[in-house]
């Protein structure tokens, strides 16, 4: 027996065929003798009809009212699943956010969630009841409904396993678990049984979107195993069928378990199209110079990733390059014209066609030589890298946006990612 | 300066664009200086779309959980009009069921107002600020969603009204106003100025159907005055372009007032038909046979109108007629053969093309003839009257359902309710 939150996304939800669907997943695992909570998103495209409409009534909505609007989609399918619960025979009752309550601070729109009142859930669960529960709402101080922004449900899930103490959150997505990379670029690609949640955070941060990167801040803040699996899997089978994302001390205790699980070097491979390149030329090389560049963009949230610094040009001059998110390339241009004076520098140089891709494993912590088998392996191939990024667990390098595929294969196989053939 | 409840339903809520109209009235109506609270019904279709999922659910489903599912139709449409109105500059906010709270008892899906706590609401109204209330909805002691069952917006317009002293509430619906009868049916019927809760009580009754029965029960016992309007009427008008549906009392002072104003002894024709008549032949004229009738009826919550008795027929025996709904009728003729040997009669006969045509009005309190007059203008046109039914304010004919536009128009005229030509 265990106590499990069990989180169900917009596709799994749209229509009452596939909440049936859902709800007989629901009562497979309450007749094995587990405590359950469900958390809901609202059907598919339910929320972007109402978001529709709110922006149809105003472009500067109020955003209480918004909030109001936009979580009624929620609170329609967990109304439906218990209803479908309670006619397949499976006690079940929906909690709206309201009602338990979920407690939210921060700004409508985009709350965060403070507390979970547990009182009545523990008691309604321990029962044998189905709590069902609606994703993405709560209720702030003044008595209002608000919304945690959008995908917030992977974080309502979460928030409600480490309120319940759940020994697992099972989130349902469209994949069925989290890959060592893209298995469309990489046929070979292996699904993971674990990963730690600084790995699914590097992995995630770096464009594998299977989990909201919220959702795993918090479960590595709580502590909370997550398991990523598909609506798809067969949810009778012995072992997990899904990816567990772990802390570190589980990990290591289950490599120390079994003798057969070797800690991989490289966990996975990550690739990110979505970043742009700036170079600055012959910024004048005195103190100050950088502060003038990436104070503006800082002051703008623009989030700048990786920086070089070409030394040793003309007496007194430098190169600056580094990267912005995509999105955010043509506003950076124009803040940075703008300061043209004040830096001092000469030309403006941009490339959209970049790509950044990460190797991302735990395991280099007490390894060296990664970075050296990632460039030798991108050099063999003929794959010039315009700059290098490290982190703890994290190599990642910029290249030719036309390259990305290829490199995401050779990194691949350079640490021994790839499948068995057949496997 | 007057404190004025607004209530739209659904096909004034029906998209964006109605929104926006409905938003606009209220502005010209703040902009007078009023104070204001709106209740609004889910955007048309919505609640037919909500319940659908429900039976698609269960045929059988959690009624608690169905009002959580259904009542998400108002709670859009009240956020949608308060962040429209925003954006027009007026002050508005959105007050859910269980937000100000409207407190039900009662069973979910049918539910009935107990209190409104009207501290909030007076303060933000007060303040100038729109309180806009999604109707039909509430909240029970036990903190979950509650419902008043179908059209129950009507009634939690009246019961806000109510609660915050509102010197009027404005119904805004399709038609603009109760008339002395269907207008499709006499071309020259008159829209009502001004009627009493009796009166709009039997019109609707027996099928004028303008505003729910229990909205006009509700505002009869509260004293709330009701305005019955279209949207499309002109707002800014000086006069009350609806019909004012008032207390005897109010409605003697205006006439009192007014001179040139006359109390009508007929107010209205109302036809209704959805009834059905039933013949039970040569049942033993003894104590108790009628009881063994409707006992049965009264017990399957069948609701039994019309009642007559033909005595002396064969000593001993009587033929007893009565109508029914005309949605009960099978189900009525199956509990009274089930009782055949217990009442010992000869046999059911059964009709389902009659109408119910009455003519209400409190005039007729202080007048005699009513019925006569009644009676010789349909003999004159060869109608037969097969029952006859009275209260204070009404008197009621069975007629063959084929002859009910005639008999409406005859009476229209016998009691001078048309209009004048070219009017």
């Amino acid at each position: 027996m265990a106590r499990i939150v069990m989180k169900f996304g917009g596709t799994s939800m749209a229509g009452m065929e596939r909440i049936r669907n859902v709800a007989a997943r629901i009562k497979h695992v309450v007749g094995q003798g587990n405590e359950v909570a469900v958390v809901v998103s609202a059907m598919a495209g339910e929320t972007d009809r109402l978001v529709g409409f709110a922006k149809e009534a105003s472009p500067l909505y109020d955003p209480a009212e918004y909030d109001a609007v936009v979580a009624s989609g929620e609170q329609v399918t967990s109304g439906l699943l218990a209803m479908t619960l309670k006619a397949m025979g499976v006690d079940a009752r929906s909690w709206l956010g309201w009602q338990l309550p979920i407690r939210t601070v921060g700004a409508h729109n985009k709350a965060r969630i403070s507390t979970i009142d547990t009182t009545e859930l523990l008691k309604a669960m321990s029962a044998g009841q189905v709590a069902v529960i609606p994703g993405f709402q709560g209720v702030m101080d003044t008595g209002r409904i608000s919304t945690l922004g959008r995908g917030g449900s992977d974080t309502s899930a979460v928030a409600v396993a480490a309120a319940v103490k759940a020994d697992r959150c099972d989130i349902y997505t469209d994949v069925n678990g989290v890959y060592t990379t893209d298995p469309r670029i990489v046929r070979r690609a292996r699904k993971l049984s674990m990963v730690t949640y600084e790995e699914m955070l590097e992995l995630a941060s770096v464009g594998s979107k299977v989990l909201q990167t919220r959702s795993v801040e918090l479960a590595m803040k709580e502590k909370v195993r997550v398991q990523v699996l598909s609506s798809l899997d067969d949810p009778t089978q012995e072992e997990l069928p899904g990816t567990l994302i772990v802390s570190d001390e589980e990990m290591e205790a289950q490599i120390a378990k079994d003798s057969g699980m070797e800690r991989q070097l490289i966990t996975g491979i990550a690739a990110d199209k979505n970043e742009a390149k700036i170079t600055i030329t012959r910024v004048p090389d005195r103190p100050g110079a950088v502060a003038s560049i990436f104070g503006p963009l800082a002051e703008a949230s623009i989030n700048v990733d990786m920086i070089i610094q070409n030394v040793g040009r003309d007496k007194g001059e430098t190169d600056v390059t580094f990267t912005v998110p995509g999105a955010d390339l043509a506003r950076s241009l124009d803040i940075l014209e703008k300061q043209k004076e004040s830096i001092g520098f000469n030309r403006l140089i941009n490339d959209p066609k970049v790509a950044k891709v990460s190797v991302v494993g735990v395991g280099m912590k007490s390894h060296a030589g990664v970075a050296a088998t990632m460039f030798k392996a991108l050099a063999d191939r003929g794959i010039n890298v315009m700059a290098v990024a490290t982190s703890e667990i994290k190599v990642s390098v910029l290249i030719d946006e036309d390259e990305t595929e290829l490199a995401v294969r050779v990194l691949h196989s350079a640490y021994a990612l790839d499948a068995a053939e057949g496997a």
